[in-house]
């Protein structure tokens, strides 16, 4: 942990000290945060799978939103990228660019909401930096987790002929997003909250990590939106995929919405690709299928058969045996 | 590499297949940036040493600093960190925060500088994420490196006795940020130009892994100003540190400043004080100083002997024989 800014609070290296170093603890990989560098033993015939993602404040959290939760949904978003690899979680390395308006009890919060994840999720904080800035508070996290040699579940093994499910329900993250808004979309209190809820706390879902491993061709996060998840995964594969909308594994809160909504095959499209649900979607044969929904079950997770992969290339979407076209919106959510 | 956000301009996929993917290119473990992770397969015998530092437009560089320079300065700061603790480059993981008016030329530049610096260095992108954002251009990077098992160069290895050691010439990344900024406290336009350029472009001290692994105690890169630096090696160690300002190594245009300078101790506190220099700071028992120096010769890199560890804490400043009072500044940078 390095505090090198020229406009950095003065308590930068006391708040190191005081607010992650206890994140670090029993983690001698880390040199309790007072070194430049981490060091990661080697673990012969595991492969380190590492993936890095950002938030923006304002882009991918609301401004009001508390900085336990921020914390708790930057590490969620993460470890969400391992359990689609079908890694075991391992620890982290953290970037935070601090606005001068984030004073002690703000990181504080942070941190306590680090340290309540760490415990959830059996990680360690390994290093990182922390800065400050003008602009918008800004974090960046790097996951390290553990597959066998080898066997990280790949975006690019789906097979033709392979059935293509998705864990969960999907949707919640966009009206999750709409009610944390404030929208009055949701009509009921109780489930907006829960929508509200789901954007600012995703469910990682790491209970699928050895049905994947064991049982799925390919794998991917369902962060940007189902559709366009499932076209990259399509893309990485050289395969189509056609999924059928009439399928799509919804929440009450979200069908409730559905019910109500002005047009069915709009709101279902929208929800396919509204981003931030934090699923899994998946590819198997289907001889394996039987054994992959029985250890997602076993796991306490739902996986929903949504659709198959074909020779041809892209993504067909399907509501009512008809196809339905989805715009570029629909594969980079914007 | 993922793009998630709300407000990502329309090209973020085709920006990471068409700017960022030839970064990848000839590393297996990054899978071409088409998927949600990267795999580093294990090496036996070798520790990962992992480091992550952040940068902030108008904080860490300056607001009309050329994009491809920017990118450069944040894989070497990265670098430097590797340097000092002996381990050879691998690797990194990059996530970037565009503002609105980072368009396709100066998201150009960028990569051009990291494929300028990758080649340099021989360094592959493994992984990341690009983002958008409100604020100032903001990135962070996480560099990966190899050492032999148990291998790093730490910052708690110094023991009393050492000498402490400092490569290269200090001031000038403090004397370069004036000079950048277009102060006239340089008068010689030809030596402002070098020194801005210091500045700007740090030089990583990868010449000195061997040395620093065969012959060193313990050791740091010169990020927050010598004497910061300094000061947390000697808390690691559990050691004070003496250091004699007049052996302060300077460059000809950081000794002609010091020569027109009011206050010449005063000014030598500022050259050690002042950051981004990116030299190591290393401690040796005297004995393997020779040894040290020759390997450091040997790799072009001059290494000055600058001051000893000793049984106190802390670090005193000695000029003319006579101890010096450094205020707080000095020991944490803004």
């Amino acid at each position: 942990m390095e505090s090198r800014a020229m406009s950095d609070p003065p308590d930068e290296f006391e708040w190191i000290a005081r607010g992650l170093a206890p994140l670090a603890e029993g983690a001698p990989e880390a040199f309790g945060l007072t070194d430049d560098a981490a060091a990661i033993p080697s673990r012969p015939g595991f492969d380190l799978i590492i993936s890095k993602d950002a938030i923006v404040e304002g882009v991918h959290f609301l401004r009001r939103d508390p900085p336990d939760l921020v914390a708790r949904k930057l590490l969620r978003v993460n470890l969400s990228d391992l359990a689609a690899k079908g890694a075991e979680p391992y620890g982290y390395f953290l970037a935070v660019a601090w606005p001068a308006n984030y004073g002690w009890p703000e990181r504080e919060s942070f941190a306590r909401g680090l340290a309540e994840d760490q415990a959830e999720f059996s990680l360690k904080l390994f290093g990182g930096d922390t800065v400050s800035t003008p602009g918008p508070f800004t974090a960046s996290l790097t996951i390290l987790g553990w597959t066998g040699s080898g066997r990280m579940v790949r975006r690019a093994g789906a097979r033709v002929g392979d059935l293509i499910l998705v864990s969960g329900t999907i949707g919640d993250g966009r009206l999750g997003l709409m009610a944390a808004k404030g929208s009055r979309v949701i009509k009921s209190y109780r489930q907006a909250a829960w929508l509200a809820d789901r954007y600012r706390l995703p469910r990682p879902r790491l209970g699928l990590i050895d049905a994947l491993r064991e049982h799925a061709h390919a794998a991917a996060d369902v962060s940007d939106g189902l559709i366009a998840d499932a076209a990259k995964l399509a893309a990485a594969s050289g395969v189509g995929i056609e999924i059928d909308l009439d399928r799509l594994p919804l929440s009450k809160p979200a069908a409730a919405w559905l019910a109500g909504a002005a047009s069915p095959v709009e709101a279902r499209i929208e929800l396919a690709t509204g981003g931030d649900d934090y699923e899994i979607v998946c590819a198997a044969a289907p001889e394996n299928a039987p054994a992959l929904l029985a250890a997602a079950e076993a796991a306490g997770i739902a996986l929903a058969p949504i659709g198959v992969a074909t020779e041809a290339s892209g993504v067909r979407v399907f509501v009512d045996g008809l196809e339905v076209e989805v715009g570029q919106a629909g594969y980079v959510h914007h």
